[in-house]
Protein backbone atom coordinates (compact mmCIF):
# COMPACT_ATOMS: atom_id res chain seq x y z
CA UNK A 1 0.00 0.00 0.00
CA UNK A 2 1.44 3.32 -0.35
CA UNK A 3 1.47 5.58 2.54
CA UNK A 4 -0.71 8.27 2.35
CA UNK A 5 -3.14 8.49 4.61
CA UNK A 6 -6.45 7.01 4.94
CA UNK A 7 -8.67 9.80 4.78
CA UNK A 8 -6.68 10.87 1.61
CA UNK A 9 -7.00 6.85 -0.14
CA UNK A 10 -10.45 6.42 1.10
CA UNK A 11 -11.63 9.72 -0.86
CA UNK A 12 -9.69 8.46 -4.57
CA UNK A 13 -11.25 5.12 -4.34
CA UNK A 14 -14.50 6.98 -4.11
CA UNK A 15 -13.83 9.60 -6.92
CA UNK A 16 -12.87 6.73 -8.86
CA UNK A 17 -15.45 4.39 -7.97
CA UNK A 18 -17.73 7.56 -9.13
CA UNK A 19 -16.30 8.31 -12.46
CA UNK A 20 -16.63 4.38 -12.99
CA UNK A 21 -20.39 4.20 -12.72
CA UNK A 22 -20.49 7.31 -14.48
CA UNK A 23 -18.99 6.04 -17.53
CA UNK A 24 -20.65 2.82 -17.14
CA UNK A 25 -24.22 4.09 -17.05
CA UNK A 26 -23.68 6.72 -19.44
CA UNK A 27 -23.41 4.08 -22.05
CA UNK A 28 -26.85 2.70 -21.00
CA UNK A 29 -29.01 4.42 -23.82
CA UNK A 30 -32.15 1.82 -24.17
CA UNK A 31 -34.83 3.73 -21.63
CA UNK A 32 -33.01 7.24 -20.66
CA UNK A 33 -35.50 7.75 -17.42
CA UNK A 34 -34.60 4.39 -16.03
CA UNK A 35 -30.93 5.11 -16.30
CA UNK A 36 -31.78 8.69 -14.54
CA UNK A 37 -32.75 6.57 -11.89
CA UNK A 38 -30.04 4.88 -11.49
CA UNK A 39 -27.85 7.39 -11.43
CA UNK A 40 -30.06 8.95 -8.48
CA UNK A 41 -29.40 5.47 -7.01
CA UNK A 42 -25.95 5.44 -7.57
CA UNK A 43 -24.27 8.28 -7.87
CA UNK A 44 -23.21 11.35 -5.39
CA UNK A 45 -22.98 9.78 -2.30
CA UNK A 46 -21.52 7.14 0.03
CA UNK A 47 -18.16 6.57 1.23
CA UNK A 48 -18.10 3.87 -1.01
CA UNK A 49 -16.51 2.07 1.80
CA UNK A 50 -17.03 -1.54 0.00
CA UNK A 51 -14.82 -0.50 -2.87
CA UNK A 52 -12.11 0.31 -0.58
CA UNK A 53 -12.69 -3.12 0.98
CA UNK A 54 -12.20 -4.81 -2.83
CA UNK A 55 -9.07 -2.39 -3.26
CA UNK A 56 -7.25 -2.93 0.24
CA UNK A 57 -7.93 -6.85 -0.27
CA UNK A 58 -7.02 -7.05 -3.52
CA UNK A 59 -4.01 -4.84 -3.34
CA UNK A 60 -2.33 -6.98 -0.88
CA UNK A 61 -1.83 -9.34 -3.75
CA UNK A 62 -0.62 -6.31 -6.43
CA UNK A 63 -3.95 -6.71 -8.38
CA UNK A 64 -4.33 -3.82 -11.11
CA UNK A 65 -6.39 -1.23 -10.23
CA UNK A 66 -8.37 -1.24 -13.41
CA UNK A 67 -9.31 -5.22 -12.11
CA UNK A 68 -10.39 -3.71 -8.21
CA UNK A 69 -12.04 -0.79 -9.59
CA UNK A 70 -14.06 -2.75 -12.08
CA UNK A 71 -15.15 -5.44 -8.83
CA UNK A 72 -15.57 -2.79 -6.28
CA UNK A 73 -17.64 -1.07 -8.23
CA UNK A 74 -20.02 -3.36 -9.00
CA UNK A 75 -20.19 -4.66 -5.62
CA UNK A 76 -21.20 -0.97 -4.60
CA UNK A 77 -23.77 -0.92 -7.67
CA UNK A 78 -25.31 -3.94 -5.90
CA UNK A 79 -24.96 -2.46 -2.22
CA UNK A 80 -26.76 0.99 -4.14
CA UNK A 81 -29.51 -1.56 -5.55
CA UNK A 82 -30.20 -2.53 -1.57
CA UNK A 83 -30.55 0.68 -0.73
CA UNK A 84 -33.13 1.43 -3.89
CA UNK A 85 -35.37 -1.37 -2.52
CA UNK A 86 -35.02 -0.92 1.03
CA UNK A 87 -36.53 2.40 1.08
CA UNK A 88 -39.76 1.59 -1.21
CA UNK A 89 -43.09 2.27 0.42
CA UNK A 90 -43.91 -1.34 1.12
CA UNK A 91 -40.44 -1.35 2.39
CA UNK A 92 -38.95 1.06 4.71
CA UNK A 93 -40.57 3.66 3.22
CA UNK A 94 -37.73 5.87 3.54
CA UNK A 95 -38.01 9.46 2.11
CA UNK A 96 -34.60 10.76 2.63
CA UNK A 97 -31.15 8.90 1.68
CA UNK A 98 -27.78 10.63 1.87
CA UNK A 99 -29.57 13.77 2.29
CA UNK A 100 -31.35 13.71 -1.23
CA UNK A 101 -34.69 12.17 -1.62
CA UNK A 102 -34.77 8.58 -2.09
CA UNK A 103 -35.53 7.07 -5.97
CA UNK A 104 -38.67 6.41 -5.43
CA UNK A 105 -39.93 9.91 -4.27
CA UNK A 106 -37.74 11.57 -6.72
CA UNK A 107 -39.22 9.18 -9.65
CA UNK A 108 -42.07 6.64 -8.45
CA UNK A 109 -42.11 3.07 -6.89
CA UNK A 110 -42.60 1.36 -10.38
CA UNK A 111 -39.30 2.85 -11.52
CA UNK A 112 -37.89 2.56 -8.19
CA UNK A 113 -38.53 -1.09 -8.38
CA UNK A 114 -36.82 -1.52 -12.27
CA UNK A 115 -33.93 0.85 -11.55
CA UNK A 116 -32.85 -1.55 -8.39
CA UNK A 117 -33.19 -4.21 -10.71
CA UNK A 118 -31.55 -3.07 -13.50
CA UNK A 119 -28.29 -1.62 -10.78
CA UNK A 120 -27.86 -5.27 -9.52
CA UNK A 121 -28.38 -7.38 -13.15
CA UNK A 122 -25.79 -4.37 -14.54
CA UNK A 123 -23.23 -5.38 -11.59
CA UNK A 124 -23.38 -9.10 -12.86
CA UNK A 125 -22.20 -7.59 -16.22
CA UNK A 126 -19.83 -5.44 -15.19
CA UNK A 127 -17.65 -8.71 -13.29
CA UNK A 128 -17.81 -10.70 -16.40
CA UNK A 129 -16.29 -7.95 -19.05
CA UNK A 130 -13.40 -9.45 -19.99
CA UNK A 131 -11.79 -5.59 -20.42
CA UNK A 132 -12.07 -5.06 -17.29
CA UNK A 133 -10.95 -8.22 -15.55
CA UNK A 134 -8.90 -10.55 -17.74
CA UNK A 135 -9.06 -14.23 -16.08
CA UNK A 136 -12.12 -15.90 -16.84
CA UNK A 137 -12.08 -17.67 -14.17
CA UNK A 138 -11.80 -14.82 -11.73
CA UNK A 139 -14.26 -13.25 -13.12
CA UNK A 140 -16.80 -16.46 -12.37
CA UNK A 141 -15.82 -16.69 -9.03
CA UNK A 142 -16.66 -12.95 -8.19
CA UNK A 143 -19.68 -13.01 -9.94
CA UNK A 144 -20.44 -16.72 -7.44
CA UNK A 145 -18.96 -14.63 -4.57
CA UNK A 146 -21.19 -11.66 -5.15
CA UNK A 147 -24.36 -13.95 -5.81
CA UNK A 148 -23.72 -15.72 -2.70
CA UNK A 149 -23.05 -12.77 -0.74
CA UNK A 150 -26.22 -10.54 -1.94
CA UNK A 151 -28.96 -13.29 -2.55
CA UNK A 152 -30.59 -15.28 -0.57
CA UNK A 153 -28.16 -17.19 1.26
CA UNK A 154 -26.62 -13.77 2.35
CA UNK A 155 -27.82 -10.08 2.07
CA UNK A 156 -31.97 -11.07 1.16
CA UNK A 157 -32.19 -13.28 3.02
CA UNK A 158 -30.61 -10.64 5.68
CA UNK A 159 -33.04 -8.19 5.03
CA UNK A 160 -36.22 -11.25 5.32
CA UNK A 161 -35.25 -12.24 8.80
CA UNK A 162 -34.76 -8.28 9.46
CA UNK A 163 -38.79 -7.26 8.84
CA UNK A 164 -39.40 -10.52 10.40
CA UNK A 165 -37.68 -9.15 13.70
CA UNK A 166 -40.18 -6.12 13.53
CA UNK A 167 -43.03 -8.04 14.77
CA UNK A 168 -41.44 -11.40 16.57
CA UNK A 169 -39.09 -10.86 19.17
CA UNK A 170 -35.18 -11.99 18.15
CA UNK A 171 -32.72 -13.43 21.36
CA UNK A 172 -29.01 -12.35 20.49
CA UNK A 173 -28.21 -15.04 18.18
CA UNK A 174 -31.18 -14.21 15.54
CA UNK A 175 -29.78 -10.69 15.50
CA UNK A 176 -26.34 -11.65 14.79
CA UNK A 177 -27.63 -14.27 12.45
CA UNK A 178 -29.64 -11.63 10.50
CA UNK A 179 -26.58 -8.67 10.84
CA UNK A 180 -24.11 -10.83 9.45
CA UNK A 181 -26.41 -11.90 6.33
CA UNK A 182 -28.11 -8.66 6.07
CA UNK A 183 -24.84 -5.99 6.24
CA UNK A 184 -21.95 -8.37 6.95
CA UNK A 185 -22.61 -10.30 4.40
CA UNK A 186 -21.53 -7.54 1.30
CA UNK A 187 -18.50 -6.64 3.80
CA UNK A 188 -17.37 -9.58 3.68
CA UNK A 189 -17.95 -10.23 -0.13
CA UNK A 190 -15.66 -7.43 -0.30
CA UNK A 191 -12.57 -8.59 0.96
CA UNK A 192 -13.40 -11.79 -0.68
CA UNK A 193 -13.60 -10.18 -4.33
CA UNK A 194 -10.00 -8.96 -3.26
CA UNK A 195 -8.74 -12.61 -2.65
CA UNK A 196 -10.40 -13.82 -5.68
CA UNK A 197 -8.68 -10.99 -7.68
CA UNK A 198 -5.53 -12.13 -5.87
CA UNK A 199 -5.90 -15.85 -6.50
CA UNK A 200 -4.99 -15.76 -2.74
CA UNK A 201 -4.46 -19.24 -1.27
CA UNK A 202 -7.63 -21.17 0.40
CA UNK A 203 -6.17 -20.28 4.00
CA UNK A 204 -5.56 -16.88 2.99
CA UNK A 205 -8.40 -16.06 1.13
CA UNK A 206 -10.61 -18.09 4.43
CA UNK A 207 -8.11 -15.35 7.07
CA UNK A 208 -9.34 -12.48 4.72
CA UNK A 209 -13.40 -13.89 5.24
CA UNK A 210 -12.51 -14.10 8.67
CA UNK A 211 -11.41 -10.29 8.80
CA UNK A 212 -14.60 -9.32 6.67
CA UNK A 213 -17.14 -10.95 9.13
CA UNK A 214 -15.55 -8.73 11.84
CA UNK A 215 -15.66 -5.77 9.76
CA UNK A 216 -19.19 -6.41 8.76
CA UNK A 217 -20.05 -7.03 12.46
CA UNK A 218 -18.05 -3.71 13.62
CA UNK A 219 -20.11 -2.02 10.98
CA UNK A 220 -23.44 -3.16 12.03
CA UNK A 221 -22.84 -2.32 15.48
CA UNK A 222 -22.13 0.75 14.97
CA UNK A 223 -24.38 1.70 12.83
CA UNK A 224 -27.19 0.44 15.56
CA UNK A 225 -25.59 2.45 17.98
CA UNK A 226 -25.82 5.84 15.57
CA UNK A 227 -29.43 5.14 15.16
CA UNK A 228 -30.21 6.19 18.36
CA UNK A 229 -26.30 8.67 19.56
CA UNK A 230 -26.81 10.64 15.96
CA UNK A 231 -28.50 13.76 14.51
CA UNK A 232 -30.58 13.20 11.26
CA UNK A 233 -28.42 15.53 9.93
CA UNK A 234 -25.17 14.29 10.65
CA UNK A 235 -26.21 10.87 9.13
CA UNK A 236 -27.65 12.56 6.03
CA UNK A 237 -31.12 9.75 6.29
CA UNK A 238 -33.91 9.45 9.39
CA UNK A 239 -32.37 8.38 12.39
CA UNK A 240 -34.54 6.37 15.24
CA UNK A 241 -35.89 4.19 12.84
CA UNK A 242 -35.01 1.05 14.67
CA UNK A 243 -36.80 2.13 17.59
CA UNK A 244 -39.96 3.07 16.04
CA UNK A 245 -40.25 0.51 13.52
CA UNK A 246 -39.43 -2.03 16.81
CA UNK A 247 -36.61 -3.30 15.36
CA UNK A 248 -34.41 -5.87 17.48
CA UNK A 249 -30.86 -4.47 17.50
CA UNK A 250 -27.94 -5.45 20.14
CA UNK A 251 -28.80 -2.09 21.45
CA UNK A 252 -31.98 -2.62 21.91
CA UNK A 253 -30.57 -5.68 23.82
CA UNK A 254 -27.71 -4.62 25.79
CA UNK A 255 -27.77 -1.10 25.58
CA UNK A 256 -25.38 1.32 24.22
CA UNK A 257 -22.43 0.47 26.70
CA UNK A 258 -22.88 -3.31 26.13
CA UNK A 259 -22.90 -2.82 22.16
CA UNK A 260 -20.20 -0.95 22.70
CA UNK A 261 -18.19 -3.84 24.23
CA UNK A 262 -19.51 -6.22 21.38
CA UNK A 263 -17.86 -3.48 18.78
CA UNK A 264 -14.77 -3.31 20.25
CA UNK A 265 -14.17 -7.21 20.30
CA UNK A 266 -15.29 -7.29 16.62
CA UNK A 267 -12.63 -5.36 16.15
CA UNK A 268 -9.56 -6.91 17.90
CA UNK A 269 -11.04 -10.03 16.34
CA UNK A 270 -10.82 -8.84 12.96
CA UNK A 271 -7.54 -7.22 13.90
CA UNK A 272 -6.17 -10.51 14.75
CA UNK A 273 -7.12 -12.57 11.75
CA UNK A 274 -4.57 -10.01 9.54
CA UNK A 275 -1.47 -11.43 11.92
CA UNK A 276 -0.19 -13.32 8.71
CA UNK A 277 -0.05 -10.16 6.72
CA UNK A 278 2.19 -7.76 8.40
CA UNK A 279 2.36 -4.25 7.16
CA UNK A 280 0.79 -4.98 4.15
CA UNK A 281 -2.62 -5.19 5.77
CA UNK A 282 -2.28 -1.94 8.03
CA UNK A 283 -4.88 0.04 5.64
CA UNK A 284 -7.75 -2.75 6.43
CA UNK A 285 -6.36 -2.51 10.30
CA UNK A 286 -6.87 1.22 9.83
CA UNK A 287 -10.48 0.35 8.30
CA UNK A 288 -12.07 -1.95 10.77
CA UNK A 289 -11.26 0.71 12.85
CA UNK A 290 -12.98 3.58 11.08
CA UNK A 291 -15.85 1.61 11.03
CA UNK A 292 -16.54 0.92 14.63
CA UNK A 293 -15.44 5.05 15.56
CA UNK A 294 -17.62 7.02 12.81
CA UNK A 295 -19.87 9.62 13.24
CA UNK A 296 -22.03 9.23 10.48
CA UNK B 1 -32.63 -33.91 -31.75
CA UNK B 2 -34.55 -37.05 -30.79
CA UNK B 3 -37.57 -37.86 -32.84
CA UNK B 4 -40.01 -37.54 -30.16
CA UNK B 5 -43.20 -35.17 -30.44
CA UNK B 6 -42.60 -31.78 -29.58
CA UNK B 7 -44.97 -31.59 -26.84
CA UNK B 8 -43.70 -34.93 -25.60
CA UNK B 9 -39.89 -32.85 -25.86
CA UNK B 10 -41.36 -29.77 -24.33
CA UNK B 11 -43.22 -31.76 -21.08
CA UNK B 12 -39.81 -33.41 -21.00
CA UNK B 13 -37.95 -30.25 -20.79
CA UNK B 14 -40.58 -28.63 -18.15
CA UNK B 15 -40.16 -31.63 -15.76
CA UNK B 16 -36.46 -31.75 -15.58
CA UNK B 17 -35.98 -27.34 -15.34
CA UNK B 18 -39.17 -28.24 -12.13
CA UNK B 19 -36.96 -30.72 -10.50
CA UNK B 20 -33.89 -28.82 -11.16
CA UNK B 21 -35.30 -25.40 -9.61
CA UNK B 22 -36.81 -27.52 -6.60
CA UNK B 23 -33.72 -29.24 -5.82
CA UNK B 24 -31.60 -25.66 -6.22
CA UNK B 25 -34.54 -23.95 -3.57
CA UNK B 26 -34.84 -26.85 -1.30
CA UNK B 27 -30.81 -25.91 -0.62
CA UNK B 28 -31.56 -22.44 0.65
CA UNK B 29 -32.15 -22.37 4.17
CA UNK B 30 -30.89 -19.00 5.93
CA UNK B 31 -34.11 -17.36 5.55
CA UNK B 32 -37.03 -20.29 5.26
CA UNK B 33 -39.98 -17.84 4.18
CA UNK B 34 -37.70 -16.61 1.85
CA UNK B 35 -37.35 -19.78 0.21
CA UNK B 36 -41.59 -20.53 0.10
CA UNK B 37 -42.22 -17.52 -1.60
CA UNK B 38 -39.56 -18.00 -4.02
CA UNK B 39 -40.89 -21.51 -4.84
CA UNK B 40 -44.34 -19.54 -5.21
CA UNK B 41 -42.79 -17.35 -8.07
CA UNK B 42 -41.04 -19.86 -9.80
CA UNK B 43 -42.46 -23.48 -9.37
CA UNK B 44 -45.60 -25.44 -10.51
CA UNK B 45 -46.11 -23.35 -13.80
CA UNK B 46 -45.13 -21.90 -16.80
CA UNK B 47 -44.41 -24.27 -19.98
CA UNK B 48 -40.47 -23.39 -19.43
CA UNK B 49 -40.28 -22.30 -22.74
CA UNK B 50 -37.39 -20.47 -22.08
CA UNK B 51 -35.69 -23.37 -21.05
CA UNK B 52 -36.63 -25.48 -23.98
CA UNK B 53 -34.82 -22.65 -26.31
CA UNK B 54 -31.92 -23.29 -24.45
CA UNK B 55 -32.08 -27.27 -24.78
CA UNK B 56 -32.95 -26.78 -28.43
CA UNK B 57 -30.53 -24.14 -29.17
CA UNK B 58 -27.50 -26.31 -27.03
CA UNK B 59 -28.49 -29.48 -28.71
CA UNK B 60 -27.43 -28.45 -32.21
CA UNK B 61 -24.12 -29.06 -30.63
CA UNK B 62 -24.01 -31.60 -28.86
CA UNK B 63 -24.12 -29.97 -25.46
CA UNK B 64 -24.49 -32.21 -22.50
CA UNK B 65 -27.90 -31.70 -20.53
CA UNK B 66 -26.42 -31.16 -17.58
CA UNK B 67 -24.91 -27.98 -18.55
CA UNK B 68 -28.12 -26.42 -20.59
CA UNK B 69 -30.31 -27.78 -18.13
CA UNK B 70 -28.48 -25.49 -15.75
CA UNK B 71 -28.01 -22.37 -18.35
CA UNK B 72 -32.24 -23.02 -19.07
CA UNK B 73 -32.90 -23.06 -15.33
CA UNK B 74 -31.69 -19.85 -14.95
CA UNK B 75 -33.23 -17.90 -17.43
CA UNK B 76 -36.02 -19.15 -16.19
CA UNK B 77 -35.19 -18.02 -12.79
CA UNK B 78 -34.76 -14.80 -14.13
CA UNK B 79 -37.99 -14.74 -16.22
CA UNK B 80 -40.09 -15.70 -13.28
CA UNK B 81 -38.27 -12.94 -10.93
CA UNK B 82 -39.38 -10.79 -13.99
CA UNK B 83 -43.22 -11.77 -13.00
CA UNK B 84 -43.10 -11.47 -9.55
CA UNK B 85 -42.19 -7.97 -9.56
CA UNK B 86 -44.13 -7.12 -12.84
CA UNK B 87 -47.22 -8.70 -10.45
CA UNK B 88 -46.28 -5.88 -7.64
CA UNK B 89 -49.04 -3.51 -6.63
CA UNK B 90 -46.77 -0.47 -7.64
CA UNK B 91 -46.87 -2.48 -10.84
CA UNK B 92 -49.37 -4.05 -12.85
CA UNK B 93 -51.13 -4.65 -9.74
CA UNK B 94 -51.81 -8.45 -10.86
CA UNK B 95 -53.64 -10.27 -8.45
CA UNK B 96 -54.00 -13.87 -10.38
CA UNK B 97 -50.51 -15.79 -11.94
CA UNK B 98 -50.62 -19.10 -13.84
CA UNK B 99 -54.39 -19.71 -12.32
CA UNK B 100 -52.46 -19.00 -8.62
CA UNK B 101 -52.20 -15.92 -6.12
CA UNK B 102 -49.67 -13.67 -7.45
CA UNK B 103 -46.35 -13.92 -4.61
CA UNK B 104 -47.79 -10.70 -3.08
CA UNK B 105 -51.15 -11.57 -2.41
CA UNK B 106 -50.12 -14.72 -1.33
CA UNK B 107 -46.88 -13.33 1.46
CA UNK B 108 -46.86 -9.71 0.98
CA UNK B 109 -45.60 -6.75 -1.39
CA UNK B 110 -42.20 -6.79 0.73
CA UNK B 111 -41.21 -10.28 0.42
CA UNK B 112 -42.09 -10.34 -3.35
CA UNK B 113 -40.00 -7.74 -4.08
CA UNK B 114 -37.12 -9.88 -1.83
CA UNK B 115 -38.39 -12.88 -3.64
CA UNK B 116 -37.39 -11.46 -7.20
CA UNK B 117 -34.84 -9.96 -5.83
CA UNK B 118 -32.97 -12.90 -4.27
CA UNK B 119 -34.55 -15.18 -7.50
CA UNK B 120 -32.31 -12.88 -10.33
CA UNK B 121 -29.85 -12.99 -7.90
CA UNK B 122 -29.61 -17.04 -7.47
CA UNK B 123 -29.74 -17.27 -11.72
CA UNK B 124 -25.92 -15.76 -12.18
CA UNK B 125 -25.21 -17.85 -9.22
CA UNK B 126 -26.40 -21.35 -11.08
CA UNK B 127 -24.48 -19.71 -14.12
CA UNK B 128 -21.58 -19.67 -11.85
CA UNK B 129 -21.35 -23.37 -10.54
CA UNK B 130 -18.28 -25.34 -12.07
CA UNK B 131 -20.20 -28.49 -10.57
CA UNK B 132 -22.97 -27.74 -13.19
CA UNK B 133 -20.66 -25.89 -16.41
CA UNK B 134 -17.18 -26.81 -16.88
CA UNK B 135 -16.00 -24.07 -18.65
CA UNK B 136 -15.20 -20.88 -17.35
CA UNK B 137 -14.95 -18.48 -20.11
CA UNK B 138 -18.69 -20.47 -20.93
CA UNK B 139 -19.86 -19.80 -17.31
CA UNK B 140 -18.77 -16.27 -17.81
CA UNK B 141 -20.21 -15.58 -21.02
CA UNK B 142 -23.52 -17.04 -19.97
CA UNK B 143 -23.46 -14.17 -16.98
CA UNK B 144 -22.74 -11.58 -19.42
CA UNK B 145 -25.66 -12.54 -21.84
CA UNK B 146 -28.27 -13.06 -19.43
CA UNK B 147 -27.23 -9.68 -17.90
CA UNK B 148 -27.54 -7.74 -20.99
CA UNK B 149 -31.10 -9.88 -22.06
CA UNK B 150 -32.32 -9.12 -18.93
CA UNK B 151 -31.17 -5.44 -17.43
CA UNK B 152 -30.63 -2.19 -18.53
CA UNK B 153 -29.80 -2.50 -22.09
CA UNK B 154 -33.01 -5.65 -22.35
CA UNK B 155 -35.86 -6.62 -20.22
CA UNK B 156 -35.98 -4.15 -17.60
CA UNK B 157 -35.54 -1.21 -20.51
CA UNK B 158 -38.29 -2.44 -22.02
CA UNK B 159 -40.82 -2.60 -18.69
CA UNK B 160 -39.58 1.18 -18.51
CA UNK B 161 -40.71 1.83 -22.33
CA UNK B 162 -44.33 0.32 -21.30
CA UNK B 163 -44.73 1.99 -18.67
CA UNK B 164 -43.95 5.04 -20.59
CA UNK B 165 -46.45 3.69 -22.77
CA UNK B 166 -49.59 3.99 -20.61
CA UNK B 167 -49.25 7.92 -20.56
CA UNK B 168 -47.69 8.67 -24.57
CA UNK B 169 -48.79 7.50 -27.62
CA UNK B 170 -46.13 5.23 -29.08
CA UNK B 171 -45.55 4.92 -32.64
CA UNK B 172 -44.81 1.40 -34.53
CA UNK B 173 -41.10 1.66 -33.92
CA UNK B 174 -41.29 2.49 -30.11
CA UNK B 175 -43.79 -0.49 -29.93
CA UNK B 176 -41.34 -2.84 -31.90
CA UNK B 177 -38.39 -1.34 -29.59
CA UNK B 178 -40.61 -1.95 -26.46
CA UNK B 179 -41.40 -5.67 -26.97
CA UNK B 180 -37.64 -6.60 -28.55
CA UNK B 181 -36.89 -5.52 -25.13
CA UNK B 182 -39.39 -6.32 -22.87
CA UNK B 183 -40.04 -9.74 -24.14
CA UNK B 184 -37.98 -10.43 -26.93
CA UNK B 185 -34.48 -9.89 -25.29
CA UNK B 186 -35.09 -13.40 -22.98
CA UNK B 187 -36.26 -15.18 -25.61
CA UNK B 188 -33.48 -14.38 -27.87
CA UNK B 189 -30.96 -14.98 -24.79
CA UNK B 190 -32.34 -18.38 -24.37
CA UNK B 191 -31.04 -19.75 -28.27
CA UNK B 192 -28.05 -17.12 -27.70
CA UNK B 193 -26.97 -19.45 -24.46
CA UNK B 194 -27.58 -22.70 -26.29
CA UNK B 195 -25.11 -20.78 -28.81
CA UNK B 196 -22.35 -20.28 -25.94
CA UNK B 197 -22.86 -23.50 -24.15
CA UNK B 198 -22.00 -24.55 -27.67
CA UNK B 199 -19.16 -22.65 -28.54
CA UNK B 200 -20.69 -21.67 -32.09
CA UNK B 201 -18.42 -19.35 -34.09
CA UNK B 202 -19.29 -15.86 -34.69
CA UNK B 203 -21.51 -16.21 -38.03
CA UNK B 204 -23.51 -19.23 -36.32
CA UNK B 205 -24.21 -17.58 -32.82
CA UNK B 206 -25.61 -14.63 -35.01
CA UNK B 207 -27.95 -16.66 -36.99
CA UNK B 208 -29.52 -18.05 -34.18
CA UNK B 209 -29.53 -14.47 -32.42
CA UNK B 210 -31.95 -13.17 -35.42
CA UNK B 211 -33.77 -16.69 -35.35
CA UNK B 212 -34.11 -15.76 -31.73
CA UNK B 213 -35.30 -11.77 -32.31
CA UNK B 214 -38.36 -13.15 -34.34
CA UNK B 215 -39.00 -15.65 -32.18
CA UNK B 216 -39.67 -13.36 -29.67
CA UNK B 217 -41.58 -11.12 -31.58
CA UNK B 218 -43.38 -13.56 -33.06
CA UNK B 219 -44.22 -14.99 -28.93
CA UNK B 220 -45.02 -10.99 -28.16
CA UNK B 221 -47.74 -10.87 -30.97
CA UNK B 222 -49.53 -13.50 -30.03
CA UNK B 223 -49.71 -12.61 -26.95
CA UNK B 224 -50.85 -9.29 -27.30
CA UNK B 225 -53.59 -11.18 -29.67
CA UNK B 226 -54.65 -13.38 -27.16
CA UNK B 227 -55.13 -10.54 -24.88
CA UNK B 228 -57.78 -9.10 -26.78
CA UNK B 229 -59.56 -12.58 -28.03
CA UNK B 230 -58.12 -14.93 -24.86
CA UNK B 231 -60.32 -16.25 -21.81
CA UNK B 232 -59.11 -15.33 -18.37
CA UNK B 233 -59.60 -19.03 -17.84
CA UNK B 234 -57.72 -20.31 -20.63
CA UNK B 235 -54.68 -17.77 -20.04
CA UNK B 236 -54.30 -18.15 -15.84
CA UNK B 237 -54.17 -14.41 -15.93
CA UNK B 238 -56.10 -11.74 -15.97
CA UNK B 239 -56.81 -10.59 -19.91
CA UNK B 240 -58.08 -7.32 -21.56
CA UNK B 241 -55.12 -6.05 -19.17
CA UNK B 242 -53.82 -4.04 -22.79
CA UNK B 243 -56.73 -1.66 -23.27
CA UNK B 244 -58.17 -1.39 -19.52
CA UNK B 245 -54.24 0.13 -19.07
CA UNK B 246 -54.32 2.11 -22.06
CA UNK B 247 -51.07 0.00 -23.62
CA UNK B 248 -50.05 0.80 -27.31
CA UNK B 249 -49.38 -2.86 -28.53
CA UNK B 250 -49.17 -3.81 -32.43
CA UNK B 251 -53.16 -4.97 -32.10
CA UNK B 252 -54.09 -1.53 -31.22
CA UNK B 253 -52.60 -0.53 -34.02
CA UNK B 254 -52.81 -2.17 -36.66
CA UNK B 255 -56.06 -4.55 -35.32
CA UNK B 256 -56.00 -8.19 -34.81
CA UNK B 257 -55.60 -8.87 -38.84
CA UNK B 258 -52.79 -6.77 -39.09
CA UNK B 259 -51.03 -8.15 -36.04
CA UNK B 260 -51.70 -11.44 -37.17
CA UNK B 261 -49.82 -10.43 -41.02
CA UNK B 262 -47.03 -9.17 -38.97
CA UNK B 263 -46.65 -12.33 -37.03
CA UNK B 264 -46.50 -14.28 -39.88
CA UNK B 265 -43.97 -12.58 -41.53
CA UNK B 266 -41.84 -13.12 -38.18
CA UNK B 267 -42.67 -16.65 -38.20
CA UNK B 268 -41.16 -16.67 -41.75
CA UNK B 269 -37.68 -14.62 -40.91
CA UNK B 270 -37.47 -16.55 -38.10
CA UNK B 271 -37.46 -19.81 -40.19
CA UNK B 272 -35.36 -18.62 -42.90
CA UNK B 273 -32.68 -17.64 -40.43
CA UNK B 274 -32.07 -21.46 -39.41
CA UNK B 275 -31.64 -21.81 -43.03
CA UNK B 276 -28.51 -23.05 -42.18
CA UNK B 277 -28.78 -25.54 -39.82
CA UNK B 278 -30.58 -28.87 -42.07
CA UNK B 279 -32.76 -30.95 -40.08
CA UNK B 280 -31.19 -30.43 -36.77
CA UNK B 281 -33.09 -27.26 -36.46
CA UNK B 282 -36.21 -28.56 -37.13
CA UNK B 283 -37.32 -28.53 -33.24
CA UNK B 284 -36.53 -24.75 -33.62
CA UNK B 285 -38.89 -24.03 -36.32
CA UNK B 286 -41.75 -26.33 -35.15
CA UNK B 287 -41.13 -24.00 -31.87
CA UNK B 288 -41.69 -20.67 -33.26
CA UNK B 289 -44.69 -21.69 -35.23
CA UNK B 290 -45.63 -23.53 -31.72
CA UNK B 291 -45.19 -19.46 -30.82
CA UNK B 292 -47.52 -18.12 -33.31
CA UNK B 293 -50.45 -20.56 -33.11
CA UNK B 294 -50.43 -21.23 -28.98
CA UNK B 295 -54.32 -20.62 -27.91
CA UNK B 296 -52.91 -19.72 -23.70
Amino acid sequence: MTSAPFDTQLAACAQRTEAFLIARLDGLTAAPRLTDAMRHGALGGGKRLRPFLVEASARLFGVEEREYLAAGAALEMVHCYSLVHDDLPDMDNDHLRRGKPTVWKAYDPALAILAGDALLTEAFRVLTDPQLIADSETRSELVAALAVGSGPDGMVAGQVLDIEGETKRLDEDDIFKMQALKTGALIRTGVEMGAILGRADVETRAALVLYGVHAGLAFQIADDILDVTASSHALGKTVGKDVEQNKSTIVSLRGVDGAREILEHAVEQGIRALNGFGQDAEILRILIRHFAEREH
